[in-house]
């Protein structure tokens, strides 16, 4: 599909058809989410991609679904047919920057940005989209109760799940209510030369 | 341009030709880099967008050119003959997370993960690809001058640069020695129903 084409088709959906992804679909969408850059090359962002339906609907509870369903959604991460746990972990970065190649700067550990959060919202990005691109549709819920999929998933302390991506098939779904704000006027959010 | 193809295309670039981005070109990168996602649709992710070569130089200055090139790199930062600065803004999101629609929930401002950079870096991957999408190259110097940048460019305090985006016509550059890690094998980063 077209790059642009992928912009412009990428929401958030929140109801799935039971259909199941196929295994070359998800190995593909997979296969791109994780070519987002890192800083340092540093590459600590990782995903634990879930399909078995027992397990998913452990995570569904562990993420508060009830509290989308009595807000009148459907129960989007019970029935979306894969969840995938993106991650990322400072202490990679920490360790990343204390190499000869990088340890010398001064600076070097003392980021004004956690770029481990910014380098999963890329892999985030990539991932939405390489959804997209293959026909699937995909959902974002930044859990609440990570802590709770860490232990499940068995995901290191040293490593922080940053939230869970639903992908499949969409159905038609209730959308979110921020949709209403509708998207900021391009001069709202582009400033030219200066602020 | 396909998306797979983007995605294949990008990486960081760290020289470019003096050609200037036409006003056309630059303002499409910048209308698909600003459709990334936002938690409560806040859309607090904002950029400047400098092409003035005063200013320009003055940014490479703060972001300290003169330590790339010292390293054998080329002064790209100069030479590139557009920046994008990326920002974001908690403030904004903690206003967005008092509003009516939001405020119900106990957790509302309790979050276990800064999704205000997370989104940000959704953006930059955006931005990245829109890039190539238009055939022009980008970089990324996450800046550890981001209050001098900030000051030159009049960025109130509340918004939060997270790093400055070349962008241009590609010419040969000296690659990021961190490349020489290679990507990871992609059993490193994806795991399979569980860690």
């Amino acid at each position: 599909m077209e790059f642009s084409e992928t912009v412009r088709r990428r929401r958030m959906v929140r109801n799935y058809l039971p259909d199941p992804v196929p295994a070359d679909v998800l190995d593909r969408v997979l296969d791109r989410a994780r070519r987002a850059p890192s800083a340092g090359f540093t590459q600590a962002q990782s995903f634990v991609a879930v399909t078995g339906a027992d397990r998913r609907a452990e995570i569904a509870r562990l993420a508060h679904e009830d509290e989308y369903v009595a807000a009148g959604f459907d129960p989007w991460l019970s029935l979306a047919p894969v969840h995938v746990i993106i991650c990322t972990s400072e202490a990679a970065y920490r360790a990343r920057y204390s190499e000869p190649d990088k340890a010398g700067a001064a600076d070097a550990q003392d980021w004004p940005v956690p770029y481990w959060y910014v380098d999963a919202g890329a892999s985030l990005m990539l991932l939405l989209l390489a959804a997209v691109d293959e026909g699937l549709a995909a959902g974002f819920a930044g859990s609440h109760s990570l802590a709770g999929i860490q232990e499940l998933l068995g995901i290191p302390p040293e490593v922080m799940p940053i939230g869970l991506v639903t992908l499949g098939y969409p159905a038609p779904d209730r959308r979110s209510g921020s949709l209403a704000r509708g998207w900021k006027p391009i001069e709202g959010v582009v400033h030219r030369e200066r602020w």
